[in-house]
């Protein structure tokens, strides 16, 4: 099939979806999820020759990693769709309903989004999470998978389209483009007449590509800079505690601490302590000079900041320290450094913790808390599609509500417009 | 300035327009409501510079009408931002809150956007009207008007600018691109380091120009296919004042009726009063054989369809008329040709009216009412900024919340993640 028939059947698809009870959504997750148990035999068969091939290729252990499925893996995936079955169904829902002077009833009822495509990496998991979260929202969806996951893929597809089938629901509900070459992404960006809706998951180099090359709305996100501001007045000893848990719980994730902010007053006490902790945990300090003279008597490996380390979104054992004169001056740093993902300010003050929210540009704005709870899990949606740093449709962690749009509906008695 | 040094001061000033108290932000609207009246002599001077070019250029008289502005126009423009004074600010209210089960109050409060970028044609009016939408929901605003509007749109900045500057309100606020080229156009559309949501008023060209350039969100709207279907057991007296209501009470608008679906076994019944009624208002009909076969010998003009009618936005007096079996026959058609904006059916059954609401892939649907109703001022909206039909962010006529997101914040005790 070519992208223009792959985006027809996925419209298809799609209309008989948006019109599929939730119980029928449900029993064909549920086959999916026992299927999935059922195959693996032939899915970690495919995902040994991905392996193959990715370890011939060069491809680093904690890649390999990410690749790599295992019975255990298989079967948390399986479990993540019978998680998805649980969750309540948004299609259908009215946002709001009121009726009009002149007699009309006017409300908003939540839709699909229709046709959905996402463009991922490495991890074979998003395959079936996203055909998951889409097929309960009633969306199609049309996948672009990584060439090193082509074989899984395959079979996981094989699988998902056999659930589909065996309970009557359209198989081009979910596609998957196999084909080697960038024309295909170029091509499925460019879908527009079909598609209402772009995610990609993976680097900011995909999501440049995609917000470069799409005529598709896309969903940016997934990174950013994130900060902690320290203000005079903290407590200290707790502190040193949420700085420690945002910067090492997951070094690897994108709500994790990148800066601190350290307000004067209290940076003489707070650094040293903090030189110990970060020490503990082999972090780096990327220090600005006055920073740097509190800390270089300390156990932390500290060097000086140089052109662009505050820009940087470290995703590891590296953390930027400087010194602000108050809570405006971490701001401006916060806008002056891209802050748009998570961000927190550790105080007591109730007019600093209302300027911090109201002022920090970020998508998740936290008041005395680690930076790290940016997460749809951790935000009780029950499953994430992607966390957006762009202020349209949907901003921060992605639920199931986030996959779906609305239309209005105007119910009269033969009404005319004046 | 260029449009780097542009964006950086719409950036500038959205920060300081998102912590601006609505009575601030409500002083200066009024500022400009007056200022606007106080300067009618230089701003007409200046349309009528406009208006003697356009006239030049040989420009047709309906655009003439809507590039002319008078006292009354710009009194009523004026009235338009005192309305938008009276709206309710959206901004800082919360969508919705709620304490984890690890303490954390987690709530999600709406933000302004922070920059919108509007590109559109001839109307001088949108120049205020875009400016005190933005300017009420804390957003700066880059505008950039039609080439016919220039000389009546610099006034209309620099009105707008005093009056923000009298109130100690960055001018960066509202900013106008003056100078001639694509290229300006073109460069807005990439500013996605500073612009965050593009709107563009104009016609499909348009629409597809930014879709095609934009590396920032598009709002696409404006325009579609409206559809109405004749089920059997309508009333069809009253369903004729409804298609008529929908087809002629302004027939330039882009929620007018384009095409007329009729149920086989009404059609005998419905057609040749239908073709009075159009003959009436000098409405041509459009009919495939089986209408045209019920339609000939009545007053009203007719002509067979051919390839591309169905798929035709009339935006005049021409009415495409076809015969369909069924709800569901309605509904493919729908699907077909392209529905997105405003479709309505009348019938008299319950389950049909359900199917039809379900069914349209239509922004707005209405049951036994007139497609004339998908406008924000109908809606009760109070403003309209767009109306949207894509599925992302917003869907159907656009009012202030539609100019805001939103951001999470999690406020706490020193809470760690485990």
């Amino acid at each position: 099939m070519n992208l223009e028939q792959m985006g027809q059947a996925a419209r298809a698809a799609a209309f008989i979806l948006a019109e599929t009870p939730t119980r029928a959504k449900n029993q064909a997750l549920l086959t999916m999820a026992d299927a999935l148990e059922a195959a693996a035999p032939e899915i970690l068969a495919a995902n040994a020759r991905d392996l193959e091939a990715a370890r011939e290729s060069g491809i680093g252990e904690a890649m390999l990693d990410r690749l790599m499925l295992n019975p255990a893996r298989l079967k948390a995936i399986a479990d993540d769709v019978r998680n998805v079955v649980s969750l309540p169904d948004p299609v259908g829902s009215e946002l709001d309903s009121r009726v009009l002077e002149n007699g009309m009833r006017l409300s908003r009822r939540r839709v699909p989004l229709g046709v959905v495509g996402v463009i991922y990496e490495a991890r074979p998991n998003v395959t079936i999470d996203i055909a998951a979260l889409c097929l309960k929202t009633g969306n199609a969806s049309i996948l672009r998978g990584g060439r090193e996951t082509f074989h899984t893929n395959q079979e996981l597809v094989k699988v998902i389209r056999q659930a589909l089938a065996l309970n009557r629901l359209p198989e081009g509900a979910v596609q998957y483009i196999g084909e080697p070459g960038r024309e295909w992404v170029s091509g499925l960006l460019k879908l527009d007449k079909y598609v209402d809706m772009i995610i990609p998951r993976g680097g900011p180099g995909l999501h440049q590509l995609c917000k470069e090359q799409a005529t598709i709305p896309v969903i940016i996100g997934g990174f950013g800079i994130s900060h902690a501001f320290v203000d005079d007045g903290a407590d200290l000893v707790r502190a040193i505690k949420v700085i420690d848990n945002a910067k090492t719980h997951r070094p690897s994730a994108c709500n994790s601490l990148d800066t601190l902010l350290v307000h004067r007053a209290v940076a003489a006490e707070l650094l040293p302590t903090l030189s110990t902790a970060m020490a503990q945990k082999q972090v780096e300090l990327v220090a600005d000079a006055e920073a740097l003279a509190l800390l270089g008597a300390g156990p932390a490996r500290v060097r000086a900041a140089v052109e662009g380390d505050f820009d940087t979104e470290w995703l590891g054992l590296t953390l930027g320290v400087k010194i602000v004169a108050d809570v405006n001056e971490a701001l401006a740093h916060l806008r002056e450094y891209n802050a748009s993902h998570s961000d927190t300010i550790l105080t007591s003050s109730l007019s600093n913790a209302e300027r911090f929210i109201n002022g920090a540009p970020s998508a998740a704005v936290y008041v005395n808390a680690s930076t790290r709870f940016t997460d749809g899990a951790q935000f009780g949606l029950g499953a994430e599609v992607a966390v957006s740093t762009q202020k349209l449709h949907a901003r921060g962690p992605m639920g199931l509500e986030e996959l779906t749009s609305y239309k209005w509906i105007g119910q009269a008695d033969y009404l005319i417009r004046d």
